[in-house]
């Protein structure tokens, strides 16, 4: 049936295919226009809206991952590599988490994660009509700042307690919806397996299949200091799944680019991703030479380093995927297909007008500011805290004073309680672990804005960027007490503060701000009016079936339980076993076994599965999600996709992108065999 | 005049221009086919046959750079950066003349430079004849290895004690000269100044100009343990160059890749460019780090992060220059200015037959292999002397039982001395740093070939990337006694011996080696084969008045001392002056004046020019050419070209391009007035 489909498909031509996605599994959908007729068709069955409801109410958003609540009293799974801050946060050269893995086996130990928090949406509104009336005439240079000040009132007058609401950007401003979720603050933690069985094959195999990772880890949420009560959460299913099965996979996948434009795309593979791709291999260098340093320094970069090499390995699969001329020429095909539909419908040509030329005018000035715009501002003391709490300080306090329309989004009345919570976060500051951060980004600025550049003499003063660096990795702001008694204290106290950090943030963050209103005005508006009658233009040309690129916002995408056959014929199937973990340890890192593994061998099932690839379309943002069978049980925890998937930012390929998933199986063999989790495990059982 | 000139050109159109070079110092020209009735024409003078033989005996080649001689008992002026591996391996804990300089004050304090050598081209015999008669008829998957075969022949029986005969391939396959040498192999260091004046400004002023360096050495050619006698030095000039003034400079540009198609700079622009500077970056990060643990360390690690920085800055623009629209587009249209002069001429269609189509069939070939490649065979072990001696040992052993056509082209019987010199060099080696680069390699070449491919597993074994390089970086090779000792002793010893490194590199050779046959078999012959018949149009299309792409053999380029206009409107002026190097310096890395320039500033003219702008076309490897006046004066050290030079690899834009020379009176000042150095300096005035 699938074949037959693909074939009829691909008889309609390359740009006929555009109209509805390619391949029937393409799509990350958003729970309030989920294609079930278009699934039922293809799939021969699709989730009612019951089925939908039940999944959004018992899934879940944490920074930067997602999530599925699977107990009722507040129990969360997700990946450990979700989780890998705060186990880093909680680790000590005495009780490293890291190496030894966390297993909090009654309720007493289970630990509080700093700065985590975790989102349950709880319904979505349609704000379109209020972006649209509140920007109406707005110049493009003043589109974005008048967009923003809408967002922050409809955000504001949402927000209440622990309800806190966001507006979402669809379609690339075709859409505008608002989400509203339920916070909770106080999440710990309470199993993480050992972090080199969690990322077993580290770095090496990250994005490859097969694979045998343990990427899981359990949280749980509190309310009121107890175990928050969750009667919405979904139930593990222990069984196997079967290849074929239909799953679908709920979750926040970050950011897709599917629906931008050629300019913009071009632009990303000639400028930005070489040279994120350039600066993200100098930090790598740096960090491996200071974990080889010894064990602490190893279990305080860990966490840094795998995002580093994570972030490395998927741009540069990115970036290859634009080099690819096939892979471009998909991207400016889909572009091709769109403005014949559009020359040929007269109200939508003068719609549309220069779209794609603005937006092509719009990345020219971004190239002409985006080294500072990404040193001084977007990217500034990258990976420093020192640095982002010192910001969030000084800009905060001067901005509380403002009235929420006249706001940087990230200080608007509806925001600034996670900012707070940033600030009150218990987070260990390690001064030569910052030094390194701060080195790196202060020598980078100086490298690309170049030595002569007023702003970065401005900034670097009479020292070297290790120097400063140096000097300022000694802030008082480790101290959170220090911090919340600046935030409360307001400008004038951080005015008055001696703190290196505070003062060096405060003298040049005119520069910075001066720097995002360019970009504000030139960039970031004139592209965003721009693809919003693009977006009117594909809505026309395609009606309501499409789904819009990811925006770390609830998504859901269906398929199976299938592998692949590469391009070079070899078949790579769905599942891999217990039995390949023990084959594939060397006994040298990263294919270390801990010894409960080692100890655990004898009892456990070698052919139990312990992997499994699915032709989800999934993205970054998606790690932990709940793979889910067709009663909506949990099978699995999405942990990666891939080496194919990583072109996903631009376009899904159904024969070769997969997600990756840590089964079912192998969580419980886990629990039962391996970690002696029995309470945990009658918890996931209901018992 | 010049401006005339410029304006008629331009008239002519784009496509016209290239069939002489665009802009009138365009071109790095070989000694035998200087265009002197051109640049008379254009400049209003030029060198005759005289001033060309004159200037030709005078100048030399060091490895990566190049020389002139300026005395008659064998001194030879260069830059400090292509001795900085010199001053590496003679510096220690107690002597540290990276840090504080050398200065021989007498004969007997000069210090041999381990493996060092010079060459002073003898003569040019045009071969092309004697290729292409041992060539004709080759199939393009045996071509590399014939031509290989009769240029070993063709060296063999032209080389002699010190004479060394090198066949150069010009035009990408179009001409082959016969270069003759004389090699000096004691070659001795008599002044280098500190790392941090002769660097001053380090990276971040690296390529850029206003600059402030003295990036000066010199050096004397020994022969029987007493300086060599020099009657055809050059001489120096020390009064200062005049704004216009007409400069040559006579050097050995290392490589350009301006007669290369469009499918070889496209797979460098979106493969092998982007691969590179990742790779850079890296180990760049990574030398920091280990730099930075104190300042024995960042003394051993001095020259190779130099060598990192300098080559991650070039490739990044030459990337840069590629990823432009304009500047690919420069390149393609050259193509196809080439290929419509060749379709409207039967007989240089019929010989090209579809060479483009062969290239870029043999560079989707390279694709395939490209990290095989990289990692097992040209660059592996990168940066390792213990890897780069047990290779040598290991191949040279097996290769000098065969006969000459059938060897490597390395090991062939003309250039065996060259390897031996490597190996008896007294070169020391830190096992830590060796580690830092072994296991950078050996991390790489597992990503990039997949922890699951046959052979990474077979040189990793059960190790881990990081315990092998510990392991490989304990092998005896260190002492030169024991490489001498293999050598001498042969294939047999080798086999026998125990030592790590030694087992390492033979365990693997086989796959190396098969992985180098399939590249000459499937890439390298079919291109150049190809190239040949592209250059044979080339030469029917436009005629001798070409200048071949650079091939790190002796070049002349000549130009005027000039400044430039940023594309943004500024000007910048073609002199810097010693007054702004006190004003550049802010006392930090890598702006800091060394105590014996902070006490000579009294005695030093403010106005005396320091470094200097000129539009000679010039790449890397020119690096140490003089800067020649129109007697054939000495006016300067060349040591680097402006930002816009970067993208010379692929175009020179004479508006734009620029390279940079440390002026003689700067050379001048240094020995007088701060270094004290009155022998030295009486020498070069010839008192």
């Amino acid at each position: 049936m699938r074949q037959k489909l693909r074939a009829a498909a691909a008889a309609l031509g390359i740009l006929a295919l555009i109209a509805t996605p390619a391949s029937s599994e393409e799509g990350m959908w958003t729970f309030d226009n989920f294609p079930a007729e278009r699934m039922q068709r293809e799939m021969g069955w699709a989730p009612d809206q019951a089925w939908r409801d039940r999944v959004m109410a018992g899934t879940a958003r944490l920074p930067g991952c997602s999530a599925s609540n699977v107990s009722g009293q507040g129990l969360v799974l997700t990946n450990h590599h979700c989780v890998i801050s705060c186990v880093t946060a909680l680790s000590t050269t005495q009780a490293n988490y890291i190496e030894h893995g966390f297993m909090a086996r009654a309720r007493a130990e289970e630990r509080r994660c700093p700065n985590m928090n975790i989102d349950v949406l709880q319904g979505i509104t349609d704000v379109t009509q209020n972006i649209e009336t509140a920007t109406a005439g707005a110049a493009s240079e003043t589109f974005a700042r008048i967009r923003d000040a809408e967002v922050a009132r409809l955000e504001r007058e949402c927000s209440a307690g622990a309800t806190r609401c966001e507006v979402v950007t669809l379609y690339q401003g075709g859409r505008y919806s608002l989400h509203r979720y339920q916070r909770y603050n106080d999440v710990r933690l309470v199993f993480a397996p050992e972090h080199g069985m969690a990322a077993f094959g580290g770095d090496p195999d990250n994005f490859n299949f097969p694979r045998y990772d343990i990427d899981f880890s359990f949280l749980r949420l509190y309310e009121n200091d107890a175990p928050a009560a969750t009667p919405n959460h979904l139930t593990m299913r222990f069984s196997p799944v079967e290849e074929n099965e239909i799953v679908l996979i709920a979750g926040n996948p970050g950011r897709t680019s599917r629906l931008r434009t050629t300019a913009e795309l071009a632009f990303e593979r000639d400028h930005n991703l070489p040279w994120q791709i350039a600066s993200l291999s100098e930090i790598r260098g740096r960090l491996i030479a200071y974990s080889s340093l010894g064990p602490d320094q190893a279990r305080i970069a860990s966490s840094a380093l795998q995002g580093v090499e994570n972030s490395f390995k998927g741009l540069s699969g990115r970036r290859q995927a634009l080099a690819d001329a096939a892979g471009f020429a998909r991207v400016a095909e889909r572009q091709a297909d769109l403005q014949t539909r559009v020359r040929r419908n007269r109200a939508s040509q003068r719609e549309v007008g220069d779209a794609w030329g603005e937006i092509e005018a719009a990345q020219t000035a971004y190239r002409g500011m985006f080294y500072p715009y990404q040193y001084l501002e977007a990217r500034a003391g990258e990976r420093s805290l020192l640095f982002s709490w010192a910001r969030d300080i000084v800009r905060g306090s001067a901005e509380r004073g403002r009235p929420d329309a006249e706001r940087l989004p990230r200080y608007t009345e509806s925001r600034l309680a996670a900012v707070e919570q940033g600030l009150r976060a218990q987070r260990p500051v390690t001064p030569a672990f910052e030094e390194i951060h701060l080195a790196f980004w202060l020598s980078k600025m100086r490298e690309y804005l170049t030595v002569d550049d007023p702003i970065a003499r401005r900034i670097l003063g009479d020292e070297s960027p290790e120097a400063l660096g140096a000097r300022l990795s000694r802030s008082r702001l480790a101290d959170p007490a220090y911090r919340l008694e600046l935030w409360q204290d307001g400008e004038a106290a951080v005015a008055a503060s001696d703190d290196p950090m505070i003062q060096f943030v405060r003298a040049w963050d005119a520069d910075a701000r001066a720097v995002r209103a360019r970009y504000v005005a030139e960039v970031e508006g004139p592209a965003a009016r721009a693809h919003e009658r693009i977006a009117r233009a594909r809505f026309r040309a395609f009606g309501e079936g499409q789904y819009p690129d990811a925006t770390f916002s609830p998504r859901i995408s269906y398929g199976r339980v299938i592998g692949w056959t590469e391009p070079n014929g070899r078949v790579v199937a769905p599942f891999t076993r217990t039995a390949g973990l023990y084959e594939r340890a060397t006994g040298q890192h990263p294919f270390v076994l801990s010894q409960r593994w080692i100890d655990a061998r004898p009892r456990l099932d070698p052919n139990a599965i312990f992997n499994l690839s699915s032709s989800n379309d999934v993205i970054g943002g998606n790690s932990g999600s709940p793979l889910l069978d067709r009663e909506g049980r949990v099978v699995g925890a999405v942990f990666d996709g891939n080496i194919h998937s990583l072109g996903g930012e631009y376009f899904y390929d159904g024969n070769l992108n997969r997600s990756v998933t840590v089964a079912s199986t192998a969580i419980r063999t886990s629990l039962a065999d391996v970690y002696d989790m029995p309470g945990l495990l009658a918890e996931l059982e209901g018992r």
